[in-house]
């Protein structure tokens, strides 16, 4: 699949950048955009205990927004100029309770489209030195044109 | 369906809002558990600057949040005592942006099981009076049993 | 929701059954359209043994089918003339297993729209009288324009 | 995740070849179990006129079929003896049309457990001597233990 990941724009990593750096909520948890590439996008998230569920682990609400910020930024590394990424639709699956020092997220691109790209995630969790799956993602992105209050 | 959703604990209620106020990243944003009955749950979220994402609309994964949450409790409500509950897998669309004062999740049973609950979950937006649905959930909820960990 | 609910063209009944028509696998399972207002659609498909799975229920994919081609359909009421309706993505929860003499498969629109139409479905098996639900569906349908090859 | 794959009974083979032998749907639509190991299975369909939709192309459903049957016994080549197998639930992205002269489905496991196995399944289309992607699916499979019913 991956011969078809060609950026539209030279800039796409500088754009990325710019509007992840506008997501209050992300800054707000402390996630850090850590790695990028044309159809690949990896946030970092620590551990924070204003971040749990009843159980102590981190809420399945803050490791799918994870997910889901990684997909819709892998899928606007491929998108043209002018427009906006939103998401459509996705399904997680939880796989193992979110513990451990870091969550790690890493979204890519399995189709993109001009309309519709979908996107693959996986959210893993460093704990003492190893990392496991903790869930797993499929999704839907949308380029929006001509929205102006949706252009990033 | 409505006709198999009997609590099997007389005080769900107290249970489930204790629980609730165990989920720190509910508390942090500032989500209140504001309805409950069997197989149902209410969630309120009034919106907050600090919730949003590169477009001025509450993140996508602070609405799925919430409507996992409000799931995760309706599925509660009609379980056993002694059992914990979580996330299997969940599925949302995001119908449209979600902005306005407030945002309204509500979770219901479609179909409880002895370990795996079926809910359906909606978003609203209320704003300038009116209440739009901004996200419609499909969901799988676990009762775990024998987990001391995990138990509510 | 129900207000936007809206068809753009006079002749959606005949368009869809003429499609449907087409529509070689529904024939061949035995598959038959019932029902179909603007937004709404409904399917049955009487019980065969070439249908099941290895337990001797109706197999999961085509009670899945069934439900995607209700959705698909109940989207295509609301799209305007020579235009293409194509399932994006979908999930479906099966809740019980599928017997009985005959399926129903009910599709509606969520939340229709210029490209993407949200469609929820639900599938319900009658077996001695009385009417089970068996799965839910939630999905995407798309419409497609300037494809010759894809207008319905 | 590939460590945790150990079969738990000798003869796994020969059970999923036999449970699939029971699947009356999927011979009649002349899918064959063509690959088989430890936590993968693979599927392929001969293209049939009487399979597709009404543009012409496989229809979804029984792309969807291809899929979860791949993934549903991909999850049973790991479960113990005297059990049987249930899809609980799954999402399914269509990615193109599925033409071609050959559907193949793989389905494998990401992640085993006790109860609930979580699968992902791909769907390719041979057309001219190229493969393509057509359709991706994430799904949830079950163990279902005493219940003599649906053991295979």
């Amino acid at each position: 699949m991956g011969q078809e990941l060609e950026p539209q724009v030279s800039d796409y990593e500088a754009r990325v950048r710019a509007s992840f750096g506008r997501q209050r909520f992300m800054e707000m948890i402390g996630a850090r955009l850590v790695r990028l590439a044309a159809g690949e996008v990896e946030i970092e998230l620590p551990h924070r205990a204003d971040l749990t569920q009843q159980h102590g682990f981190v809420h399945a609400g803050v490791v799918t927004a994870l997910a889901d910020t990684a997909c819709g930024y892998a899928a606007f590394t491929l998108m043209p100029a002018g427009v906006g990424v939103l998401s459509v639709e996705y399904k997680i699956n939880l796989l193992a309770p979110a513990r451990g020092e870091l969550l790690v997220a890493r979204g890519r691109v399995l189709r993109p489209g001009r309309t519709l790209t979908v996107c693959a995630g996986e959210v893993f969790a460093r704990h003492a030195g190893e990392e496991s799956l903790v869930a797993t993602l499929l999704g839907t992105m949308m380029t929006v044109r001509d929205r102006p209050e949706i252009a990033d």
